[in-house]
């Protein structure tokens, strides 16, 4: 793959007080990244110079104000300086105001970035809800803050994590909520964003699974109508339109099938739902991807790992935010 | 460990029509099964001569009228035979009024055996919902008949897989319906039930992790309030009342965290959030207790497998039913 073939990604540092500087620094020592893409780092150069003692490779940090003065070279990490850290006053492990504040401004640079085609997509380093609170900003994740900042309406959380690919119908509202949020139309463009996204990444015609909202996928209506009254008429409707999708099955049986090979994606009611299988599938590996942006993004799925990056600098695995970059890289070029 | 010592343990059949009988027989061909326990099948003599063609071992079958003239030899399957199965009308792969009735009956002797203290644990074969519905019983499954049939209000279903064991509160009830459901007493006297259960093989003071209902745990509040007004309470008296516990957890780590050796237990809110990570974990050697019953009562976690009793004759893995003969032996055996 030639050089200029390579999409720009810019990867936000994250909550400067978390494992996001450390793992972004350990991804840049991999040549593979460097293969695959672009990079840069959209953040603080203070706190990504404190992250290279935590590499063994020898790295440097090079400052740059515009995407255009990056050079992409190996053992160089360019970054896309905002100077909004006093690093005399940052405790790692615990979340802080000016933490909060510094990575939301991370995210809506990448945003704007991306939005203006100055880089081909994003990956996020981790931030910490409790530190975004902190700061004034009230959103339970990435995912609404980026749906928020490019204006999108319909988007979804999809996951990859080893053999398993799972989108969620709903995602941060409590289960009751979820509950009544099962409707056709939702679950319909669920099933849209997934089965697009798949494609971008090559797959024909990928093979959709949905996921039954009760236990036994309410086992013919003993428990529940949900399967009956939304999802069915939902899979109906997209076997209409041309998906290749199937459904709704038990949920304790849908995720080991898909798991196994059977099923390239599957379209879970809620939250827990398609989590506890990707966590359990790929917990050092998973990514989170938003779908349905006019941007790319994916990001690793673990938090800032307070607690670690306090008291056990240097430890944390990088893999999830590699395999981060290595889908960015992939969807970007799709586009 | 001598032959005096061990437990009398009865084997369902479970429903002629699907795996049942196969993987009974393929369990009564490893020479462990009779080192843990003196097994006698509950079923029909002739089912069961027909599935001894789908082991490699040579085996027999006796046919006994009491468990008293059981010989518990290895080569031979004592069979407790109820005639009510025709081998003509029978259909593989397919349910059938007969084989519900038949398979109903098979446990309700099992019951009165165990009551009697005839037999001192049961382990039950797949069963049919559909069959037993076309024979006129409706039950969600094994669990709700052997509450029934012995009288049991306080009851729960639990799950062994690898290194995952798992307690629900709420079982077969659409989502919404568990939702309401989950209330500080129910919560109680399940984490009281998993307790004991632990603690009759032998583990001292079980770390016991609860689950949260909503994604996060609700993230302190944000995403409903069941954590702090039911969840949360209830985790607070059983830490005063001894117990070794923690949470409310968001359960797309805590299983990943049990699995990996940090708790004895997850205490999860409803079906799926226990089946999905027991299913993953274990797909072919999960077992089912039901706990808080009178009786010892194990199952391997998986149905008829219509389809491969069916078309896929021979090839059913028995590794499930043997693990819950073991863990059947094993919690007879403190009684």
């Amino acid at each position: 793959m030639g050089s200029k073939s390579k999409p720009i990604l810019g990867i936000t540092m994250g909550d400067p007080a978390g494992v996001g500087p450390e793992i972004v620094a350990k991804a840049f020592a991999k040549r593979l990244v460097l293969d695959l893409c672009k990079p840069v780092v959209i953040g603080n150069a203070d706190a990504m110079r404190e992250s290279l003692k935590l590499v063994p490779k020898k790295l440097d940090v090079r400052e740059i104000g515009e995407i255009s003065e990056a050079k992409f070279a190996y053992g160089c990490i360019d970054v896309l300086n905002i100077n909004n850290i006093d690093m005399k006053r940052l405790i790692l492990g615990r979340p802080q105001a000016m933490c909060g504040k510094a990575s939301f401004e991370y995210v809506r640079r990448a945003v704007e970035l991306a939005l203006n085609h100055k880089i081909n997509a994003m990956t996020t380093a981790p931030i910490s809800k409790e530190a975004l609170h902190l700061a004034g900003y009230n959103y339970p994740g990435h995912t609404e803050i980026l749906a928020e900042l490019t204006g999108s309406e319909e988007y979804a959380m999809m996951f990859f994590a080893e053999g398993l690919r799972v989108i969620l119908v709903t995602i941060h509202v409590s289960l009751t909520e979820a509950c009544r949020l099962i409707k056709r139309d939702r679950i319909l463009t669920t099933i849209r964003l997934g089965d697009r996204t798949l494609r971008k990444l090559g797959l024909d015609a990928p093979r959709i699974a949905v996921a039954g909202l009760n236990p036994h996928a309410s086992e013919g209506g003993l428990f529940g109508d949900e399967e009956s009254e939304e999802i069915g008429p939902a899979i109906d409707e997209a076997k209409k339109l041309g998906f290749n999708i199937s459904g709704p099955y038990p949920s304790d049986t849908v995720f080991f099938r898909a798991n196994n090979g059977e099923f390239d994606l599957v379209v879970a009611m809620y939250h827990d739902q398609g989590c506890i299988p990707i966590k359990l599938v790929g917990f050092d590996t998973g990514v989170n991807v938003t779908v349905g942006l006019p941007i790319v993004r994916t990001s690793p799925d673990h938090g800032t790992a307070y607690g670690r990056a306090g008291l056990k600098l240097g430890t944390a695995n990088p893999q999830s935010m590699i395999e981060a970059i290595k889908l960015a890289s992939r969807l970007a070029e799709k586009i």
